[in-house]
């Protein structure tokens, strides 16, 4: 299977995940159709499918892979849903569709984040295949790489950032936290369902930090040569903002060239692994060439 | 020791275990202060008290009891920031002191919430000395009771009580979500860690339900008997907003026979354990005659 028909095949069957975990939930019903709502927004599923693309590559077929990959896109979707909030990024639109609080209002929109963070959680502690110490760890990792540590640091770097003019070092650092953690994390926990040795986690560690640098370059990049309707978000939103980026700290064509120096040592990570590879060399690819 | 040296005891080593665990993270300056305010601002710690109480009443002295007792009191503490959002309860001012947005901005105050939800779950998974088996018991359970199906959904509830007269029925699935889920959990969490029999369990669980609604009738009676100056917070603020409530919907003795009722009825669920459970009591008593 190519990474096409990889995500073809899987998409719907992650979406399906997660929409039957929403209906299983004994709530209210405005909270079950906020937290429905942004996980059915479409998007890449980029987080998922990465776990699940390690998986293949250790020829793994896991019962409880999907669970996983659906809890690490609600911790995502939790994560857009609280950044588009009028008081961080105030964003109305997002892959296209109204936000979520411009839909269900400001209140459930925080509350659909927080709950969709919090099962996450519990969606790990419940899986049906996977040892307690497995979880553990899991869990362990998931908190650090989404939470003040990680993602949660990422965006108040972030934030904090608008306001002055970042160096490339403080750039990153923002990207590794607010983007890399969370990619990272996918890889780890594909790697660990898959019962891969230390020396492999490692690599898939150092392939998932320059993915999501490279991840990140590319939306900086697009965010100047993109149409908003590529994007289904508004275009060239960070240079109005006149916000740190690497095009706007490197220019457009060093942003491209460090954008292929983090693609060349991804896939120079993971080169030694054992297997073919092929779903994570495409999907590095496709990464770098993304159009939103 | 009774209850009130119990207390004295304990609340400067949860609050100093509290600080430990924000000190020791690699995050940015604003969020560490952001998350650290809150956790500071005092409070009545009734969550990790009941948590130690319980280990206390098993006779069992356990290391990781404070880091637990710890993790509980951020959940509470995320929870109260969040709904103090203008957004949500519009509240200014807690425990007599300026709320977290008030201090923060509405974006960091989101994201210091969201990070100590986070890193609660961490904390349980990074203990030293419980088994894999039941830290996964702890954090099914967490996730539970403070998310979509507990504490989150009862403020969903809450919040969509405001507009409408709600039956006495509907007002205490509010309380049984919002108030009683996490501390029928902190009792839980203190028995899982004592290692505690099944039947001890249920009857412990009867109990904080219980006792979850006797601390919600007497937090409604005291918005209409108590001062703002007892209080820390804005007295007479329900009944300003038509809030339903016990008194409004039962009168303000109908109320008080309520709490009377729950209170027993916790003591009764308990009665057939062992020990002299002269902490639990205390503490029951304490939420009946509680100033604020």
């Amino acid at each position: 299977m190519n990474l096409s028909q990889f995500r073809k095949h899987y998409e719907p069957l992650i979406e399906n995940e997660m929409s039957e975990m929403i209906q299983s939930l004994a709530v209210p019903k405005s909270l079950k159709e906020a937290m429905n709502y942004s996980l059915q927004a479409g998007g890449k599923r980029i987080r998922p499918i990465l776990l699940l693309a390690v998986l293949e590559e250790f020829g793994v077929r896991h019962p409880d892979a999907l669970k996983v990959a659906a809890a690490i896109e609600m911790i995502h979707t939790y994560s857009l849903i609280h950044d588009d909030l009028p008081s961080m990024d105030d964003d109305d639109l997002r892959r296209g569709m109204p936000t979520n609080h411009v839909v269900y209002g400001e209140a459930l929109a925080i509350l659909a984040g927080d709950a969709l963070l919090t099962y996450s959680f519990g969606v790990i502690a419940r899986l049906e295949h996977v040892p307690s110490d497995d979880k553990v760890r899991l869990i362990d990792l998931m908190s650090v790489s989404s939470g003040a540590e990680g993602m949660v640091g990422g965006q108040v770097l972030d934030i904090e950032g608008e306001e002055k003019k970042l160096t490339l070092e403080e750039l990153e650092k923002v990207h590794r936290l607010k983007t890399g953690a969370l990619l990272t994390y996918s890889i780890l926990a594909g790697a660990i369902l898959a019962q891969a040795a230390d020396e492999e986690i490692v690599a898939l560690s150092r392939f998932g930090e320059h993915l999501g640098l490279a991840f990140q370059i590319r939306d900086d990049i697009l965010d100047v040569t993109g149409t908003s309707e590529e994007l289904g978000k508004t275009a060239g939103k960070d240079e109005s903002s006149e916000k740190s980026t690497y095009p706007s700290l490197l220019t457009l064509p060093k942003a491209k060239e460090k954008l292929e120096f983090h693609a060349t040592e991804a896939l120079q990570a993971i080169s030694e692994l054992n297997g073919e590879l092929s779903l994570l060399r495409e999907l590095t690819e496709l990464i770098v060439q993304r159009k939103n």
